[in-house]
């Protein structure tokens, strides 16, 4: 074991809290029963994203509201007292699910996807919001609507997630009724409309690979452009800070769960904007700690600043890295 | 001929003035030198789009300098002294070429496309860009680049353009040498940045259909998803109007050359956020001079302060609506 490992493991339970005293949440982005064990070992406060295509990924038909049930309770309990964020059903795109009617699609990422599916298809969509409801009665469970565009999606899934109530009432059936309900940034109009959105929901969770996708135009998994794809885009971080500021502005929290809020040299930018929450892959929360609990947020706001005055990425990455090197 | 029909004929060779002497100009996107007569009779005041794409997607191999310069120049002479907008190749995506490298993409909407594919293709690119060049010693032409997501992509390009002009004086090939630079709006990130990329160009011109299906993460050509394509999206207005903003800020004019121009119940809501120049079918233009010539701009300018009020598609069309049959 090196120094650094030894280091990791040490720093890996201790809060997620800067030298000057910001505390942020660090949380895991998991899919699956058997990656619980690694949330907790890893040092995380819960699951920040739960991914559910899962489930809906056999050639078995759809699941039932049981099945969901079950595994969503399993999980809850497990993780009891920390929280699980609940994504509903995010298929379409570039996830195929044989039991869901999806036809070809000439740019599948610009189609019929998760929350608009889910609009789509009522059903399918109350069956597994019945199954989170109810596995709130378990531990803290939160809510989250995948790709929203605008106000009026959150009207209506939060339409249909009240009738799942109510049936869940009718039936006797526990659940927490103040379930918290967020949705995930990552749609450029979500970014616009920001504050007026945060009025409508209790959280924010910005899914940073998508947003950057449909913000640059880019699919970052087109080998011909993914070098296009760019996290320090000026225009991105504008659209990272417009989003936690609306956020702020209403009181409601923001957490980042895209690829961006596992990535250690994006941690001093993301705590320079005040970024409430991080979600990531279990395994790398014990870096991610250890990054966040050795600067100040101070000097992550002067160096964010500093970066907003940038008009190209190479310039705020020369910035970024010369920081790096000068406090890490 | 009824009497609209006449009306409307009588109106075209008019300005495109408003009733308290707001004018714009109006022009219209062509592809074809055939389109040619139509410009000058439906009355629109020159070319906002040429479309380039045609030389391009012959099974022969790629043009020649000399081919593209012929076709532009012809097209330069007759439109003369009406200016000329010629965008540079915006291929890939949904536009296939034989000549040009492209294999399948799995979102080729968010692939190599446009300025992209050109900053990969110099050689390519700067063919183009001297044929234009030359095609300016024959009358007014602008370079419009396409599908610009930020400053460096501007500076790339004006790099090869500025190749392009020392390779043509070499051979004493004569050019405008002052020929006006703009870019299309039609990607996030390029509005984001607008005040910053107002600074490096000459103009914009938003290319609304791109715009809005990037924003709204909906590929227009989808039927299954085209319900939820909506230009007044209120995000959608806030982002025309930040556009619009920055580049008055900064001295330089706004085009709409998207769809959104050439469709009447759209023309308060695009004077009011005051976009200087329309650029549109040359087929609609006399009914968009007419809607313009119908209305004063101090109206529109508070319909479009009203309609951003509004957080929802459902309520701005609503408003607009009340708006078209209050005045029109
Ligand atoms: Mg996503
Ligand atoms: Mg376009």
């Amino acid at each position: 074991f090196s120094k650094y490992s030894l280091d990791i493991i040490n720093t890996s339970h201790l809060p997620a809290e800067t030298k000057d005293g910001f505390r942020v949440t660090i949380k895991a982005n998991i899919e699956m029963i058997d990656e619980i064990p690694s949330v907790i070992t890893y040092g995380a406060e819960g699951v920040g994203l739960l991914r559910t295509e899962f489930l809906y990924l056999s050639k078995k038909g759809l699941p039932k509201e049981e099945d969901l049930y079950s595994v969503y309770r399993e999980m809850v309990e497990r993780l009891n007292p920390y929280p699980v964020t609940i994504r509903t059903l995010d298929i379409g795109g570039d996830k195929f699910v044989s039991s869901v009617p999806l036809c070809e699609e000439m740019n599948p990422a610009l189609g019929l996807r998760a929350i608009r599916l889910c609009l789509r298809e009522p059903e399918l969509f109350k069956t597994q919001l019945r199954a989170i409801l109810r596995a709130s009665a378990h531990g803290e469970v939160k809510i989250l609507f995948p790709l929203i565009s605008g106000k009026m999606e959150i009207i209506e899934a939060r339409e249909i997630l009240e009738e799942a109530k109510q049936e869940l009432k009718q039936k006797n059936h526990p659940f927490d009724e103040n379930i918290q309900v967020g949705i995930m940034i990552e749609v450029p109009t979500a970014v616009m409309m920001a504050d007026v959105l945060a009025k409508e929901v209790d959280f924010f969770s910005i899914g940073t690979n998508d947003l950057i996708q449909y913000s640059l135009a880019i699919d970052r998994v087109n080998e011909r452009v993914a070098h296009l794809y760019e996290p320090l885009h000026p225009a991105i971080l504008r659209m990272l800070q417009k989003t936690v500021d609306a956020a702020h502005a209403h009181g409601i929290e923001v957490a980042v769960c895209g690829e961006m809020a596992g990535e250690p040299m994006y941690v001093p930018v993301l705590l320079g904007m005040g970024v409430d929450e991080f979600s990531m892959n279990a395994i790398v929360v014990p870096r991610i700690k250890k990054m966040i609990r050795g600067i100040s947020q101070e000097k992550c706001k002067e160096l964010f600043n500093e970066l907003l005055e940038e008009s190209t990425a190479i310039a705020i990455r020369r910035r970024l890295l010369k920081f790096l090197s000068d406090y890490y």
